[in-house]
């Protein structure tokens, strides 16, 4: 955090939290009229956003805003949190799919929704529910993201630019998530394949997206608009690499009490993350089979965990992966100090940035 | 069909045929250029969205549009094929909702990628990995039809009115979605609550909604509007209801060469359907002890699914369907012949309320 704007981001974010809460306020208003049963849906999904969450979208998005000099309205930071809606589709479908059983040290949703059939001694299979209950609130995560960046308040010349962005996103989002899904299926790791993923996943749907989304909200001339949209992605498509990279290393070395993850979940979970693909292709026979026998069993006990992080470090990939991201970082910040960008969007950029990086969960 | 307009539903369905090709063409370019691992994808929805589908929704979209007296554009009829997409969606996460084996004659979109895991050697579960490629392909589609929706061409003022209705109706699916799975863990069936399901998932969202969007598409002044959209929902709710209610009959009664899906599906998957409700509304002991026993039971043999079809219509709760259709399509009709609705218009609503309901698939 600078000196001279103390809380700066606080404050940005307080304000996605209070919008959030007026929409979810509205609709579950909407919903409870269909009926009833659909109270447990809002007080999940009200539970999933309000209780947690970086809100590091709606932040790009306001500095991609900044950026072109001009200064978000309500209407706008309404339009920037809609991301929070889309993420959270990202999120609940992902814990799905990883069959995750924790996400910001709750239950996921999918486990929220077994839990509540079980209570209510409810017919049928309660986790068949939670997975139905999971992949009809993403959607509706999703379709809700929707609507309140139409409904956000901001001119129609405004939306409109938006919406080809928005589109990009959201398409890119899900070949970067089918791409790791696909991953996952594959006999041996490759760094390029894990950076690519890390590109689509991170780099443009984390970082650089949503800063042009704020900056077509904007709304500047399209000339002026497309050399900073070059100088965006310049800052946002390094640092959401770097970022994914700090994602690898706290799934595999982050304190749960911070990330509100299981110790090592990554490591029982075999996900197939860069650190781990640079890991196995500096490994020596020994680490690669204390890392090899671990990755993905459901069951590791929390010494194998401490074995398998031994062994990663002792390979060199961490410190690679930190001198890695140190690059990358130095890059984005180099982008984020261009003279194009407004200096208030300057401070803001670098301020994420690093916070993005140096985080702890 | 009408003897002065032959072939105008069929005509209508080629256009939204070819307009879905096109667009599928574009993506595919664009997806294979982020990696030939998606290929897959574009491969299994180019196969869901051309090789069968009713297209039921453009053709009221197209219908509701007329109602206005405009005719469509290419442009408008791009709009309203990007429905299509939408249904993708909700089938593709339907069937993994359901574990629904088949669609249209052919394998599950969670079955099918099951496959192609098996068949590819690859590392992890197959089932696993077939889920998360339906969650995957429904989020992309839904993204799609949103994507479809906003660059179709139509004009900026018309898309903005359409936005509304198409965020409303699609809240409104997700909703009744939910409601659908969550009645499946409801211990006794309830006509009302499977009536209020019907409403929402079919006359609402395949019916009323489609025939709205159009007609915000051809975005006649607001006060006219109205006056026509209340009409086109005098005709849409209860048509939508009857359309719901003979998919029921046909679930449990249809011909599997006809409706690509297994004799008497329903009954194994246990559906919650208006039928089964009023069915068990009305049935003797001994009727209710075949039905209730056979019920979910996904190893039902042919000769069960016989004796509790007989079962079901020894109840007369068949003949009171087919009544209670009887009436709604009359309600229907009679909204389809008001004045206000253009002549066009008006011999459209009329055929595709009659093919809606007298079909075998």
């Amino acid at each position: 955090m600078t000196n001279d704007a103390p809380g700066a981001l606080s404050l940005i974010r307080k304000e996605v939290h209070s919008e959030l809460t007026s929409y979810l306020t509205l609709q579950r208003e909407y919903l409870s009229e269909i009926g009833s049963e659909l109270i447990p849906v809002c007080d999940a999904l009200e539970s999933f956003l309000l209780d947690g969450g970086k809100r590091l979208r709606p932040l790009f998005a306001y500095a991609g805003f900044c950026a072109s000099g001009l200064t978000p309205t309500q209407e706008d930071i309404r339009a920037f949190t809609s991301l929070e809606l889309l993420q959270a589709c990202a999120l609940i479908h992902d814990d799905l799919m990883d069959g995750s059983d924790t996400r910001r040290g709750k239950p996921a949703i999918h486990r929220h929704f077994e839990n509540l059939h079980q209570q209510g001694a409810m017919a049928g299979l309660s986790g068949k529910f939670g997975e139905a209950a999971a992949v009809l609130l993403g959607d509706l995560a999703l379709v809700w993201s929707d609507h309140m960046l139409h409904t956000s308040g901001v001119t129609s010349d405004a939306l409109l630019s938006a919406l080809t962005v928005h589109d990009e996103m959201r398409i890119e989002l899900m070949a970067g998530q089918y791409l790791d899904v696909r991953e996952s299926g594959e006999k041996t790791p490759s760094v390029d394949r894990s950076l690519r993923i890390a590109r689509y996943k991170s780099g443009k749907y984390t970082i650089e997206r949503p800063l042009h989304l704020g900056l077509a909200l904007a709304h500047r001339d399209s000339s002026e608009r497309k050399n900073l949209m070059y100088i965006l992605s310049s800052y946002g498509l390094p640092l959401g690499e770097a970022f994914q990279l700090r994602d690898d290393a706290l799934g595999i070395f982050g304190d749960p009490a911070v990330t509100g993850k299981p110790a090592g979940d990554d490591l029982r979970e075999g996900k197939r993350t860069v650190l781990m693909a640079m890991t196995l292709e500096k490994a020596n026979h020994n680490q690669r089979s204390i890392i090899e026998s671990s990755l993905g069993d459901p069951d590791l006990t929390s010494k194998q965990v401490e074995d398998v992080r031994a062994a990663i470090i002792e390979t060199g990939a961490v410190k690679d992966v930190e001198d890695l991201i140190d690059g990358l970082l130095s890059s984005a910040l180099e982008a984020a100090n261009s003279d194009e960008i407004a200096p208030s969007a300057r401070e803001l950029l670098i301020e994420l940035a690093t916070s993005a990086i140096r985080r702890s969960h």
